[in-house]
This record gives structure tokens, C-alpha cells and sequence, in this order.
């Protein structure tokens, strides 16, 4: 199959790309280089190094005698979307090309609208792209399941039958998203699910729970080849942040209660689900939602998790201030069956997953800035201060 | 209060103008002058002539010795809408400043770009504009009853309560919308419920059915007060077009099985429903919903309407193709109490509304340009090809 893997260069995009080329298929990755640009703005960095894309590839090429062609531009450039899309002839395209942090998209209105635009017209460009050029292109697009929010009633798969004062229809799942990021992904799909049915394409919305891990089977050749590994504030994710401190004997922050509930998945399942979802297309016309996560956890639960399985002792700091604006304690019960119906088998969140995130910290602690750690962006107001702008001493996050 | 009309020079926004001024409102009026670009654009003008902004508030100071001032910019542009927030200190802001044509945002990519961009950037940066300079000020936000799609459920003016798995929540009304325009209203909807929950915005967000008429209190009182009458494929709405044509002597054009159901009101409604929401505002951090129609009708008992009251013999033209991708009979039952409850009195369309309609085109007759009123934009094709490029006969219509 011909895969244009969009956002090619990032922390999932990269490993997708390489585990898509190791199945024999042919990949071009198309990307602006922009996250990288993200950690320049931040004063932040991937605790592992990450090479170069040229760099990347031509790795690749050595290790696996497998080509990787890469496109760089803009998304939101339309001339060059339509024309990766017709000179690479792909069969299907994954979508990862979008700027993915929540607390990004809440740092002020620039980083708001940047944010939505970026998202939302990037993606557009591609369904017209897709429209015109070919529209039995597969669009594999990466969602979330923050998009549902935290509803009182079970999540399911993208769409719910409701019976309404005697009458019973199946309507798109209601959604609650909780940052401007969210929102962005919430039109995305919206804009999507209106394209299948006008125009008839076809698309697959992966609404994926946290990724974790950093270990695959073809990142793992090569120190060349890794992808990111962020903790930071802004791009770093909860369990992340947790390892880091453990790693450097600080104690794991958890906001509020920390009774908030996530949708997680090692990011090995994140090859395999989007691996399912190219293997078995969506038929034309159709927009179908995959819920994609394999477990679900408290933040508590994995604060003790990390405590249980470090060799360091660990403090938890509960009750801290939480800086979104979340409930610290609600019902969270989410259907996750159309991928295990797929065949997907679960890489689960066991010690030795947990204990082999600990070592790679380990490995490089003399890489780790604490300062990066602490929340910055403040949810209730609509301007943050950067965590650049005046980082200090490591209490800070203690205190906030 | 003080009082900011966005998109005061538009079809609706400046009757309300008016209207609020006359109440004794101070009323500035907020606009790009982008809706005359349009009509040079799509080669087409209002039935009504309307004159220039500056002279229209020039005769509404002699008639009504009340001063409506203007700020002349674009709500994309942050320092623009920032500065008019901060100077005006409006305690309400009515916003209708957004392109609202569905078949306009269905032109091709180009156009559902600008329609999602202007609209979503220019209220993302309104919200922004009043959580950093006066998060009290009550924002009342035109979207749309075409946000709901067809569901065969009833339609709830919002929210509805859902039972599932024996569970129960109250949750956002799933939204089917029916063009990037619509779309672009419903992540507005998104964007500002989330300002509400994260930062305490007070917001009301009148879900519109499609409004027809022309005449207002303070809009007859001299022409130059006039507002459009707009007929034509891109902007025009299906009883002003079904007025036209029966004056022209042309069978109405009735698409498919004419079965399609639309809320709708009376535009002396619509300025009655923009100040029950003005005079009793949502409270802090509310995002209220209302459903802002009177009465639905089929595009066939509207055709049937016309036909019973013009004067002249109507031929309806049934079974044309339809340009839209709906349903041509569908369920529509939907709720519109809130607004009944805060004591909205509903001026109907009655016969003698209709033949006002109908004299009103019988005088500006010699202005029409029937070829204008085909649908020139189809919603399978992602590109179609603009009245204007090449408006040909009269039979254009009848074998689309």
C-alpha cells in the first residue's frame, strides 16, 4: 500500500512511519518540522535526543534497506497538499499532522486560534485534496477520547442510539471537549463525518486515550531512530511525568484528588490499531469511530503504580492545584471493542512496562530540567505565563 | 446599555440595530462591509436597494434624532475587535458578524475555508476579547436551527436529558449540520460552552430557523432605512426566491419532493427575540440555549402558500434536483418554548404577511434577475461552478 504518514516527524508519527515501512509498505512522511519549533518556544526538550529527520531516514534506509520519502510543508498550504496528494498516489493517509497539546492550545487567544487553524484547515485542505484528487483515498485520522469529555453515562464508539419521548435514533455521541486542542479535534471530525456523506469518502476516527512508552520494535534498532519521550508541562503526558520524578526523587504531583480517569495505551497498540484500521478501510462514504485505548486509570492509581514499582522511595503530593478545570472524581466507562474486534491484542500496563520507563529516565536523568515539569498554562485564565518566561526553583511546582 | 451589533449592516443586524437604538439602546454598530463584497462577487443584489452604511445611520439621526455609531473592521483581526470591546465597554454584544450562507461556504474549498476561518477566528477572538477586558458582558450569538441536522428524535433546544445503560445525564443535543457554514456555527457553539465552563462567560446562543421578511417599525420609516431582500441561488431563502418567481411568472422551484421541513420566523421575531435575550441575560458562566423560530413548514406547503395568495396564476415545479444532500422527508418536531416563556409574541406568516411579500416584489420587480435564482452550488461536487461564470436562460432551473 502507497501511506502518506502526515505529521511524520512527531512522537507517534515517527514510529508509524517505521513500522508501516517494516510491513512492506511504501511510506512518504509529510511534515513541517513545526514540533520541533514547539520546544524552542517552551525552553523544553524530549528527555531522549532525537536525531534529525534526514538523519532518521537515511538510518532506516541503512538498518532496514527500506526507503522512507519524505515531503516537508505546510498542511495548511493548500497548493502543497493537493500536490503531495497527487504526486505520492497514496491508498490511504494517516493523519497525526496536527498540533496536540491541550495545555498548547490554553496558553493564550494566539496559541487558541493558532491551534483551531492549524487543525481545522490543514484538515480541510485534505478532504478537498482527497475529494478532487481521489476519493476512495482511506483517511485514517487521530483523534482523542478527550473529545467525549466526562459524561455521566457510559462513552461509546463515536455514535449512541437515543430514544427520545417515544422515538429512537443512533445520533453522533455527544461531545464535551475540555481545551481549545480538544475543540479543534471535535470540529475535525465533525467537518469529516459531513465530507463522507456528501462527497462519499471514506475515513476511519482513531479516538485515542493517553500514549505511553516509548520502546518499538523498530525505534528500538537504532538510538537514531527513537522518538520523543516529553514530560514537560506543556507536551509532556501524566505518566511521563510521573517516571521523571521518580527518577529524580521528587515528589509525583497530583492535581486535586487525582481521581481523574483516562483511557490509556502503550504506544505499540498505537502501531497496531492504526495498522488495523489501513488493513480493514472504511467503506466509501462511510465514517466509522474507533475508541482507541486498552485500560483505564486514575491519576492516583498511577502515581501508586510508579511508587510501587520504583526501586527509589517516592513521595505522592496530593491535593495540588489542578489547573484545568475538570471534575477530580466522575464516572468514566468507555466502549473499546470495535479494535479488539479487529484483532488487536493489548500491550498492558504491567510493571515491567512501568520499571523499563524508569530505567530509560535513568539512562538519561543528566537530560531531565525539573523546572519543565510544573503546570504553567492556567486553564481559568485566558492568558498563561510560560514556564520559559520565568522558571525558578524546583518548589515551585509545590506551591503552585 | 450600551450595546455592540457585529455584522450591523447586514440583513438582520441592522433592523436589530435599529430596533435598539429605538428602544433607547445605545447601539454601535460593528461591521467589515464583507456582505456587499459578496453581492459584486456572486454578480447579484438585494431586491430592496440598499444604501451606504454611513448614510443609512445619517437618516436614521434625522427620523429618529438617535445616533447609531459605527466602527468600521474585521472581528479576525484581534487588535481590531480587542480595541472596539475596550473603547465601546458594551454591556451586551449581539453577534451576527459572520458569513451565513450555506451554499456561499459550499463553492468550493476556497470559500468553506474563509466561512470556517472568519467565523471561528472572529469569535474565538470576541471571546477572548471579553474574558481579558469584561467577562460580564452578556454575549448573544446567532447560530442556526440547521446546527441540528434531521434527527428522527425530537429536537431539544440545546441539551437533552439521556438515558443509557441505565444511567442518566443531561448532555449537549447531538449535531448533524448540513454545510461548512452550519458547521462552522456548531464549533462556534463548541468554542463559546467551553469559555462559559473554563473562564465564567455569560452567553445566549439563538439557534435560528430561517427568517423571511423585510418589513420592521423603524425600517419602514424611509427607504434608505430599508433592509435586503435577498432572492438569489447563494443568499437568497426559499419564500423570498417562491415570491419572486411567482411575480415573475415562473413555476416555483420545488426540490425533490418538497417534503423538507424548516423552522421559521418573521424577521420582526427575530429583533423581538434579540431583546427578550438582552433584557434577561444569562447568568455568569450560562451558556443558554433558545430555539429561535414560530412556526415550520415543507418547502411544498410554502410553495402551496404562495400560490393560494399571489393574485397572478403560480405553477410549482415539483421533483427538480436537489443541489443539497438531505432527506427529502424526514421527522421534524422541534422545541421552542424558552423563548414563548420570556414572552415572545410570534408575528405569523399569514396570508396577508405573504401578499405584503408579494406586493414588496411587485414593486422592485423591474430589479429582478431571474437567472439569479438557480442553485449554481452543488453539495456532491467539491467545486461548482459559480452563477456567474455562466448564467444562461431561464430554463437553466428547470433541467439542473
Amino acid at each position: 500500500m502507497k501511506i502518506l504518514v502526515l505529521g511524520g516527524d512527531g512522537y507517534l508519527g515517527w514510529p508509524t512511519a517505521l513500522h508501516l515501512s517494516a510491513l512492506g509498505h511504501h511510506v512518504t512522511v509529510v511534515d513541517n518540522l513545526v514540533r520541533r519549533e514547539y520546544d524552542a518556544e517552551m525552553g523544553v526538550d524530549s528527555l531522549v535526543p532525537i536525531a534529525p529527520l534526514e538523519e532518521r531516514v537515511a538510518r532506516w534506509d541503512d538498518v532496514s534497506r527500506r526507503r522512507i520519502d519524505v515531503r516537508i510543508g505546510n498542511l495548511t498550504d493548500a497548493a502543497f497538499t493537493y500536490a503531495v496528494v497527487a504526486e505520492c498516489a497514496p491508498d490511504a493517509i494517516v493523519h497525526f499532522g496536527e498540533q496536540r497539546s491541550a495545555p498548547y492550545s490554553m496558553i493564550d487567544r494566539e496559541h487558541a486560534v493558532y491551534t483551531q487553524v492549524n487543525n481545522v484547515v490543514g484538515t480541510l485542505n485534505l478532504m478537498y485534496a482527497i475529494a478532487e484528487i481521489n476519493p476512495d483515498i482511506h483517511l485514517v485520522k487521530l483523534g482523542t477520547m478527550g473529545e467525549y469529555g466526562y459524561p455521566d453515562i457510559d462513552i461509546e464508539e463515536g455514535f449512541i442510539e437515543i430514544t427520545h419521548k417515544g422515538r429512537t435514533d443512533v445520533l453522533p455521541y455527544p461531545k464535551q471537549p475540555g481545551s481549545f486542542y480538544h475543540l479543534s479535534k471535535v470540529h475535525d471530525s465533525a467537518n469529516i463525518m459531513f465530507a463522507c456523506r456528501v462527497w462519499g469518502l471514506r475515513s476511519t476516527d482513531l479516538n485515542q486515550g493517553i500514549v505511553y512508552g516509548q520502546s518499538t520494535p523498530e525505534s528500538d534498532l537504532d538510538p537514531v531512530l527513537a522518538t520523543r519521550f516529553d514530560y514537560d508541562g506543556v507536551f509532556g503526558t501524566v505518566l511521563n511525568r510521573f517516571c521523571v520524578q521518580a527518577v529524580m526523587g521528587h515528589p509525583l504531583t497530583v492535581y486535586g484528588a487525582g481521581g481523574q480517569t483516562r483511557g490509556m495505551l502503550n504506544i505499540r497498540d498505537t502501531l497496531a490499531c492504526v495498522t488495523l484500521a489501513l488493513e480493514t478501510p472504511a467503506a466509501p462514504g462511510e465514517f466509522r469511530v474507533f475508541n482507541q485505548f486498552t485500560e483505564s486509570f486514575s491519576v492516583r492509581e498511577m502515581a501508586q503504580m510508579v511508587k510501587r514499582v520504583s526501586s527509589k522511595p517516592v513521595q505522592i503530593a496530593e491535593g495540588l492545584h489542578n489547573p484545568r478545570v475538570e471534575h477530580e472524581e466522575h464516572y468514566f466507562h468507555a466502549a473499546n471493542t470495535k479494535l479488539l474486534d479487529l484483532g488487536l491484542e493489548p500491550h498492558l500496563l504491567t510493571d515491567e512496562v512501568i520499571a523499563g520507563m524508569l530505567e530509560l529516565v535513568e539512562r538519561h536523568k543528566d537530560r531531565v530540567d525539573v523546572d519543565a515539569i510544573a503546570p504553567t498554562v492556567q486553564w481559568r485564565a485566558s492568558a498563561s505565563t510560560l514556564k520559559t518566561a520565568n522558571a525558578s526553583s524546583d518548589a515551585s511546582f509545590l506551591v503552585v
